[in-house]
């Protein structure tokens, strides 16, 4: 098991589909963004867990390129809602097209992605639409709550944690589940994946949030300090409020009051607060908890000894990101 | 079967349903928009096919929903993108909220009417997701389509009746379509009364495009003549340049390239051209041929004759509507 040979055979499969057709203006958006790159990992793990429990990833295909074709549909209207110009280094739609183009050619997308379910018999195809469905509908609850906690200033690391389940987590989580319908396990292994993929997603999303702030700028694709400039309410930041002295806590609450135009004193500042008060490492532990309760489900879990090595040296390459 | 106890029925339904949960944000909007108002007639036809097909429509209250719930995603998003202030005399959700809200409000509606056949077995399931799927693909399609002609000078007659096809019609079909599939009925009744619908729905579209330039202000419920200030190129426009002289056609071309602030001179010329060239009456013919056409669809249906009469009566409704 390889996860490279997963990429290739996904992407393959992406590219044997005809995407643009009439009227083209709709289409040409959805070919441009799902063949923008990236890592791929969801589709992989639709792959992976179809592989794991039932010796076979080719008809879990369509439902990986759903998962695909989702998250690329949350991206090109989270962009619009984010007024990002970029996305993987291109114009992001809106930007290369317009915004009417953006919400059209993604509302298509999430229908597209519903429709690659149909070529599955209708049990299978009713767990995966109702799995798809709750999924969905959590990723917009996410998104919404992201939005309103840019607003708010009583937001708990709690709340924080329940946000990126929501916004992250629950789509690699549903992304293995799937995997697992598609090969017909049992509903405890189809439990036991999903609970591995939620809590891998929590501790990627936590380490998303490290390193944005404390990663390799050479490694780690995205602008480092992004999140500070944005005043993003992190872990890092909400960890920091609840911790710190109150003097640190008012320069932080001052620092995120104002967007910059220049923000090297602002990011050296933060990150200074932040190392203060052993925040890297208080976060490290965090992810180091979501990723060994994630492991731990491997081992309840009624698959070849060598599948779970798999899946976690997936976790282990996932979250091997230059920490 | 009364159209008035339908209504009453889907509206109860509706209302029974508890909208507003965490986060409010995300679904004010949908409680706001899905009780706003309207004729709910895609959803009455949904209870009205099931009824005639089982003798029953309770059981396709939960698809009716998601037909309506559909309708309203529909209508928040293109308000979105026509910069539409008001939606049935009041505030559209982007205006009352915001474009972010709208989109993604917007998009947790077409989550949640695919979630709406949850209810259903498998079977049947699938069948209305497959249905809903491919309906709500063509209706993006034509809105594109619609999008796409406002800078065109080439679309034709048959390119337009497409276009209302996709964006109007198909969403009718389907709603008959997916009360005949809750009530288990042959294949072949499911098939006419979608045909019903659709030769139903262009009458209706082409008979809205007759009464926004010639309908009675006091009962038509929109302006009269947005279409001319908003160079809609409707059936009437299309067919004017087709047939209308050299000079009426350089007159219509010139009145429709550009957008004015007072418009009464431009209204009442362009109409004046339209009933020059008779355009009243042939469009009144070929509302009268799709009307025509779907009435005889019900003939080969199995179905008995009152529920024949029914369907014919909710057709005579609809059209009655000030001609």
């Amino acid at each position: 098991m390889d996860i490279l040979h997963y990429q290739n055979e996904f992407l393959s499969y992406l590219e044997s589909k005809k995407w643009i057709h009439e009227p083209k203006n709709l289409y040409e958006p959805i070919d441009y963004i799902l063949k923008l790159g990236g890592k791929r990992i969801r589709p992989v793990l639709t792959l992976m867990a179809s592989d794991i429990f039932s010796d076979g990833f080719e008809k879990a295909l369509p439902a990986a390129l759903a998962v695909e074709v989702f998250h690329n549909f949350t991206l090109v209207h989270d962009d619009i809602m984010d007024d990002a110009p970029l996305r993987r280094g291109k114009a992001t739609v809106h930007e290369k097209w317009d915004i009417n183009t953006g919400i059209l050619s993604g509302d298509a997308m999430l229908i597209l992605a519903y429709q690659y379910f149909e070529n599955y018999e209708p049990a299978v195809f009713q767990k995966l639409a109702i799995l798809f469905g709750k999924t969905a509908l959590e990723v917009c609850d996410g998104q919404q709550l992201d939005v309103d906690f840019e607003t708010r200033n009583d937001v708990t690391i709690d709340e924080y944690i329940n946000m990126i389940r929501l916004k992250t987590s629950v789509l690699v989580a549903a992304a293995l589940k799937m995997g697992a319908i598609v090969a017909e396990t049992n509903d405890e292994n189809a439990d036991l994946i999903y609970a591995f993929g939620l809590n891998l997603g929590l501790a990627f999303q936590l380490q998303d949030d490290y390193l944005d702030t404390f990663g390799d700028p050479e490694t780690f694709g995205k602008q480092i300090g992004g999140d500070i400039i944005e005043n993003k309410k992190t872990y890092l930041y909400l960890k920091a409020l609840e911790i710190s002295s109150k003097e640190d806590k008012g320069k932080l609450e001052y620092f995120y009051k104002n967007k910059l135009k220049e923000n090297s004193v602002k990011i050296a500042e933060v990150r200074r607060i932040f190392e203060l008060n052993d925040i890297p490492l208080l976060i490290k532990g965090e992810i180091e908890n979501y990723t060994e309760k994630a492991f731990n489900t491997l081992s309840k879990m009624d698959i070849k000894d060598a599948d779970k090595q798999n899946l976690k040296n997936f976790g282990l390459w996932l979250m091997n990101r230059s920490v």
